[in-house]
């Protein structure tokens, strides 16, 4: 794992979904950019001295020199973004499969490098959009690829959070600190740390890609660098529309991320405030509420819930569910096997090089006068 | 009443609305357009044939030529768009008090017009927003005009239908007919007929004033002549923004007009499907759920709930609101009496020529190719 | 109207219930016991003073003696539960239909000869069980009665309030006081004020009748002077068996009364708080939600639907739909038609000594050290 | 591990829970009655095939034998309940810290006899009432410990699910077949597999104890051996009343239990379908909605969530509460400290004793034509 160390949110979240269905061990460390902390949050987190590692740069070396049964299989990155590339790519030069936090990089170039470097190593990649993972998410993504609802008219997606409300990062909050900040976060805010988030669940439902937008981006509270809310009206390749919006600055809300899709025949709404649930409205019948581990779902929801009917499965279980599909596809490499597509159902390249496109495009959108901005990658 | 025989879906709830709390008795009536169903109209509602009338000419001539004992005293136009005007200001003209469903005019002249001829009569006028006319609405609106959310940053607005998922207007629907019909509806479809009910609630709860829109305006079922969907960015005058949405085209959607309001402090939502209740989120406390009928609320609130907490009140008690306001307005003038500030607070002209503004700038915006579009009167 | 002059919470009720559609007319009334302010009350609600009478003794004398087409066809018996028997019974002995609040009368032999009385006159009669009202319960009933959910297993039906949660009786509050008083409300407190509304809900809903209980009737607050509490098993006819609560001390609960019923291929649920829905679920397939106003409902819950989907109808609308049944049947009579069965589908006798047969059953059962108590009428 | 080889529901549910936090390593187990699945489970798991024992006595000797570096610490105990008595005893006399599943054992008096061990060995003992896990049930005991509900008057508590609506037993559902099997469940169904995680949540949340009941007990599939659905009326020791009801035949109900609990002042409500909020009711003010990973929840709330306010977590952290609480006991004794009072906060010997009385007890009382049954252990 390289970053997570010691006050990290992401870091812990990342070590319970990797150990949660325990397909992974963690070995090895570069836990801060300060070698001393990075230390001793190895040590804390039960690593080896020899193993916690000063730098990233120092632990992909040395793990690289390793016998191939001792040295570590999969890179989690779980730094802030401007730490995204540089040991994304070193990680897999050297042999390793990655797990990289979203956004995939601090620009688009940088993302398109690292695509080709993808592809070039041929190492497995992952970008951990949770919302994906949702069991009733993956069902959603069925339904319509499936043809349930008709042609797909309507995306609404919306990702409200409130936390920001005030200058905390006036407060040396680490968490709201590296996300405000341009040298940290990029040139967006809001728009890069969750609207990545709803751009990325609204393309994986609906199947569908984002062709135009219409952005309205804003810096609510005084003396912040970098946006902390936004809207944006949506047009999609089939010529669908739609609105997505996502703000840090909804006081009183905290994470409720929500995604409504309507076809000619009916619409689904997920909320993830419940989301064992997935309602699926028709035009002339009474709504379906279908739920997380039933018999009836597709092979794609039922392979990523975990427990029965009525047990409730969350976050870390969404989260968890993609490192164990990546996990099951590092084992097939390794076996030789071919992985089945539900395992292949994560995140990868693509959908990182797209993430970071909406935040690059939806940035020059709001600074724009004009109405529709082309999406451009 | 003018217009409101059989097949009207809104005469039936004007009626309901009207009678509900035993202030109004229907004495007379011209329910149609044409002379003959007009009069059975009448009849059928229990008028005796001799107030039944064949036209609003002839009902408004003959009931202002009876003595005024005798004579009705409030009219009630509930006819499609283009009917609106030319009655309305007949019956202002002749003397009567109007309620008037929306929206108010065809265009923003005639409401413009219609404005000024109120003025001049200095008879009373009610327009029909009903959705202002909720407790748990009016309790939104107190509540933020109280500064209890502080200065008010974000206002989403959405109002999602479905019964438009197809072409209805092919097949003699009536209700379909005439909305989808320019030579009846005027200029919008959608934004006219419940686009303009978002954007009063809107602009009511949060007590500010659209200053900026930037709308893209859509006709989603091909062939309608008509939009049947849009989404809309939205600059308020005091800074703020938010986003209106209304669609009859989300299919498995009935009729839930829902706000969302947040501020410095707190943020606020309410939905039609839950009228009762009014959710009220904090930055740093747990989130209140307040409920129509309880002691803690507004006078505002508790003046327009009839029965105690947990006994629901619905869409026609929140019309039947609008209905005994203007009632104990209308007793109150003819008594000399001062009425109450909560009697007054029903739509009127004002809110009918911002609602007619609305759907003039709304087209021209989603017709244009600036982004921001000057929200002009 | 008898009873439910000023201060009266249910009079009011009855007032709306009956306007609202337009079916009735208030003509006159004896609004209290005591003369003085019966007259003056009539006079508050707009009644001329020589149909405001000073007892509903002369009321009913009176109004016998008017022509036929003057003098009032319904009476409304709106009184605290000691005044129920008296004048219903003389005024379906002089003619008059009656709606009459629940429950029946004072005491269960009462409820018996007003069933003789009602079947000897062959007058109308309905017993506001106004939770029947509501179409989704209708709808859940029918859904029963059509073998939809297979054989009925399990009833879990409840009624919790908070507003006893103090002794408000002692602080001189009406409503609290005369159903707090034996002398006024009979042998049962919140047994017969709600108690009496859930089992006759779980009896219309399941098409079962109860036929032993097992009750532990509670007084919790102290000095009162009957119960406020009660939780009672139940065994039905058919075999199944279930439970029902009431309670007017759960401190914070305002008025959900609440209905499950389980048969052996499915189950449903509705409850009050959201009475437009009516929940259907599944042993092997998605839970479905009904709602109001829909075409895929059966004609008893469209007959008693207003509005399209999406318009909230609440606890007047039931009401008003019990008046509405009620005047139609009425109306059938004078025309000597024979009324549709949707019109005829709301409580009267029957349940009304049912109902009365609960109370006496319960509050025995409570004072019993044996366990099943056999419901006898 | 003891049991929890394949097909085993539960066991691969403490796995989780245990791996969750990092906490764990599954280092052996004795994973089936059968000596050659147990290795091959064990191997599957990707144990070494000499810690895969063929029984658990094999187990407990050869660990026990180990050097103290590297032999395991807890036994999980995951059999169905005939099966828990002799492995739990042997484990702890063998020095081994115990994680068993409830209920505690197959009768009352294997369950006073293990606590004899328990108290005798001094090794710490965990029973995994997996509800009492969720942080918001833990909010709602300390809420009502601290006093602000006032005194505790009712407590309702539910757990339906539908899943044995039929007769699932007779297919060969190796779930089902144990549940319903006399002998390997003991004398309850039912009542031992979800009544009494009911009856556990409402004396841990209520911080009452029972001491009577009333008891309607069901056998409701014909064929079925063991009761499938029950209804208990409850007294407490402090006078209040209650209801409890479990049942597995409420077909289309999945898991969802659910308790409320209502004293003087107010009342909290909590289930599982929505775990991460809890609702307090109040006499006079609005309800107000806690919502996990707040900042004003209460320590033992805090302690219990991984995620900031808004990630949802479900059943499986519930459970990985009981084995993070528990480990985090172990380690304090290992280290000679003392444990903080949220550590200690998981249910023990003392909960197992009283589970199996409530076993003993209500098959009793319903067995019984006495009304009130005094709870005896």
């Amino acid at each position: 794992m390289i970053g997570g160390g010691q006050d990290a949110f992401i870091g812990a979240v990342h070590r319970i979904a990797a150990f949660m269905d325990g397909q992974y061990e963690l070995v090895c460390g570069a836990f801060s950019s300060n070698a001393e902390k990075a230390k001793a949050s190895g040590i804390a987190l039960g690593i080896s001295p020899e193993r916690s590692y000063g730098s990233y740069k120092e632990m992909l070396e040395k793990e690289k020199a390793l016998p191939e049964q001792q040295r570590m299989q999969v890179v989690s990155i779980v730094t802030p973004n401007h730490v995204h590339f540089e040991p994304a790519k070193l990680a897999l030069q050297s042999g390793f499969h990655v797990v990289l936090d979203k956004p995939m990089t601090f620009s688009l170039a940088e993302a398109k490098d690292l695509q080709q470097v993808i592809t070039q190593t041929g190492n497995l990649f992952c970008l951990t959009h949770t919302y994906t993972g949702y069991p009733m998410v993956k069902e959603a993504r069925q339904l319509i690829a499936g043809g349930k609802l008709g042609t797909i008219r309507k995306v609404y997606v919306e990702y409200p959070q409130g936390w920001l409300s005030t200058s905390l990062e006036s407060s040396h909050n680490k968490q709201a600190s590296w996300r405000t900040d341009p040298g940290k976060s990029g040139i967006a805010g809001a728009m890069g740390d969750i609207g990545t988030h709803a751009f990325n669940l609204a393309e994986y439902v609906s199947g569908l890609s984002v062709s135009k937008i219409c952005a309205d981006i804003n810096v609510v509270v005084e003396g912040r660098r970098l946006d902390d809310d936004g809207g944006v009206l949506l047009k999609f390749d089939n010529g669908a529309s739609g609105i997505l919006f996502a703000t840090q600055v909804a006081a009183g809300e905290e994470n409720n991320v929500k995604i409504r899709v309507y076809g000619e025949k009916g619409g689904l709404e997920w909320q993830q405030q419940d989301a064992n649930t997935l309602q699926l409205k028709w035009l002339d019948k009474p709504t379906e509420i279908l739920r997380a581990g039933n018999g009836y779902l597709s092979s794609y929801a039922k392979h990523n819930s975990r427990t029965p009917p009525g047990h409730p499965e969350g976050y870390l279980e969404a989260f968890a569910n993609l490192y164990r599909n990546f996990a099951l596809c590092v084992q097939a490499r390794l076996k030789g096997e071919k992985p089945q597509p539900e395992w292949l159902d994560f995140p990868g390249a693509g959908e990182g090089v797209r993430g970071m496109a909406f935040i690059e495009n939806v940035i020059a959108s709001g600074q724009s006068d004009n109405k529709w901005f082309d999406f451009v990658i």
